[in-house]
């Protein structure tokens, strides 16, 4: 691999077509109608997926839990219902060429009956069990030798204690399922600490605390007929369990980790049979770059392709799950910075949008439709350009006038 | 100006505050809730247009007159309604903070209907005028000084006669109203085939035919508080009437006739109170530009900034008829050209779009949602990159490839 193919591979993956592939509708009918594909769930990555989905011109379709989600603001084929009502999923799923996610959160009874109904599930229930179950998917990692935080399943505090023994204080206690965005982590430096979370009676795993140098991430889609697409490896700033920057490509990485981390994510997406996206989240140590999470679907550390690669995650998802030729990751610019808008005190957006449009005319916004609360992702903004320091500054300043109404830090 | 500023320039134009300024609702109101555009018409430049607001948290609305429109397929806030009755355009209007067109139909009275409601139409129905009647756009020009093709009002064969008489033949007969994309122009070279032409009953004009050596186009827009912003001049080219390629920049053009057409661009939509986007289309002839005809929205000469522009023209529209900043109208490749693809005998589009997609993965494509009929515009693809003549034959390649299902020229 030369550098260019390393930091942005095409490469095709070994076949293996998922049992619903078969279950799609007939072709001679596909060819006089536009594919449609469902996404469940209607927040601001369904709200995305539907703006990639216009150009492509496919009929999206989502569920949403309310007529005022992110997604179904903006999208003209909304379908309120439930997504753990197995009635609600397959009433929606009905003309679906393709039904796809943007959450983890659809329970595997219901994701069973939807395959069983012969819908083509993307990506398939098996699959997704790996970003449900933290102890299923450490356990497959491990068995697919690659490397992990060291990890055991929780019953009591002694089983964690027994841990700390081994590996030191502090360990990262995770819920084994319903973690989101930091939600679901909690890192315990005492006994006390590991009793108190206990105490809520979750099913927990223990994890070491990985002193990282940094976090990155590598984005990789899969179609059912193989083709493998990776982007960039980004390096991903989390703050309080919740992404907050991404810089795109990770700035001074060493060409052998990128194309580990590439590797990593392309082998990944085959061995557990991912289609779509897949997000491997990373933590690069002086020992090699470990899995911290994954996720198979558009990710927040992707967000910054709408603008910075040929082809954005959103519409390379689409292309993934309608088993379509994928389209070319490649970056657009030298460099990409990513920050995320979290809410303020102050409703009002737009307002604020205003000067930040005024103050920085090429910066591109995305605003996700949602009621301004403290911390909440409300939107993004990206910068491109030839210098990082310089693109990061632009969008660190406008993401926090738009959080805060001040440019100070 | 440099060199860099005349190619694309953004500088502020006089302020000129339409009348229907004052009527946006109140401030208050507008702080906690997200901003209302209506477009009236639900074509594919509306279609394109919902895209873009998607990210900028616009409310987004379109008038259309069947539920399967192009736009109406993807907005979630469709209104059927008939832009001719001025009670459907009140209806639609109520709560929007500025209402916009995708096309130049609706007549002057029911424009005038909505101004006098109080809602901020932009264009304005004065400005929309000059798109309406080129009688009236021809008699405003050359009052400004603007160079355009000699011309006169036609009332009987005797008066074209005598105006060919001046020119020479052939001379182009225009409907005063009503023309589109090449219908309602005919060239004729002979008393017989005017008389054909005046046979139709039509209000017409004459105009010389000029031999001019490329046509281009300039694309500019301006808010109400007369911000303005230029994209880079492009070359198109027609056929049969209608646009088929863009090259963008324009291929070889001098500075000195860039910053003229650019100069043009401003200076028109200023001196015609222009708020949103003014495409002006151009002859360049061996003596100059001159002007050839108008368009007060998105324009097909403007469909390569969807990629190829730091802001694409369908955001830039929302921003300027919002009185937002407008966004950097500078070219994020050295050359982009987009080739429309026009419907062919096969009425599937996504069959074919699989062969391009797989053949070129860098592409970018737009379908329109619209059924394939022959020689109707049903999409467009784009392609970029730092060779003209390259990036030209990829997009060639593939509306040919998206119209016939065949490589073959």
């Amino acid at each position: 691999m030369n550098d260019q193919e390393l930091r942005s591979a095409q490469v095709s993956t070994a076949v293996r077509t998922s049992p619903a592939e078969s279950a799609s509708r007939p072709a001679a009918e596909a060819a006089s109608r536009p594919p449609v594909v469902g996404m469940i769930g209607a927040g601001q990555l369904a709200r995305m997926t539907a703006a990639a989905a216009i150009g492509l011109g496919i009929r999206f379709r989502v569920l949403a839990a309310a007529p005022d989600d992110s997604a179904a603001q903006v999208c003209a084929d909304t379908v309120l219902g439930d997504y753990r009502s197995t009635d609600d999923l397959l009433a929606f799923a009905a003309g679906c060429d393709a039904v796809t996610f943007d959450h983890e959160h659809v329970p595997q009874p219901q994701l069973a009956a939807l395959e069983q109904a012969g819908f083509a599930v993307r990506p398939s229930a098996a699959a997704l069990r790996m970003t449900q179950d933290k102890l299923a998917m450490r356990a497959r990692l491990t068995e697919l030798g690659v490397p992990c935080p060291r990890f055991e399943p929780v019953a009591t505090a002694g089983d964690v204690l027994a841990f700390a023994d081994q590996t030191g204080w502090p360990v990262v206690l995770k819920a084994v399922s319903g973690g989101y965005d930091g939600r679901g982590v909690w890192v315990c430096r005492s006994s006390a600490e590991v009793a108190e979370v206990l105490s809520h009676g979750l099913r927990l795993l223990v994890e070491e605390f990985v002193p990282f140098e940094r976090e990155l991430a590598v984005l990789v889609a899969r179609s059912p007929s193989g083709h493998g697409a990776a982007y960039p490896v980004v390096e991903t700033v989390q703050r309080d369990g919740i992404c907050h920057e991404v810089l795109a490509p990770a700035p001074g990485l060493a060409d052998y980790l990128a194309e580990d981390a590439i590797m990593l994510g392309l082998r990944l997406a085959r061995d557990l049979d991912v289609i779509g996206l897949l997000a491997v989240e990373l933590f690069q140590t002086g020992y090699g770059l470990l899995v911290n999470e994954l996720a198979m679907r558009p990710h927040n550390s992707g967000h910054w392709t709408i603008e910075g690669a040929r082809t954005s995650q959103f519409e390379q998802h689409l292309r993934a799950v309608l088993n379509w030729p994928l389209g070319a990751p490649t970056a657009t610019a030298p460099c990409v910075a990513m920050a995320n808008v979290l809410g303020g005190d102050d409703p009002d957006l737009h307002g604020k949008l205003n000067h930040v449009m005024a103050a920085d005319p090429a910066l591109k916004v995305q605003l996700y439709g949602k009621p301004v609360r403290p911390g909440r992702k409300v939107g993004h903004v990206t910068a491109l350009g030839s210098d990082l320091a310089a693109a990061l500054e632009r969008a660190r300043r406008a993401a926090r006038y738009l959080a805060t109404g001040t440019e100070e830090a």
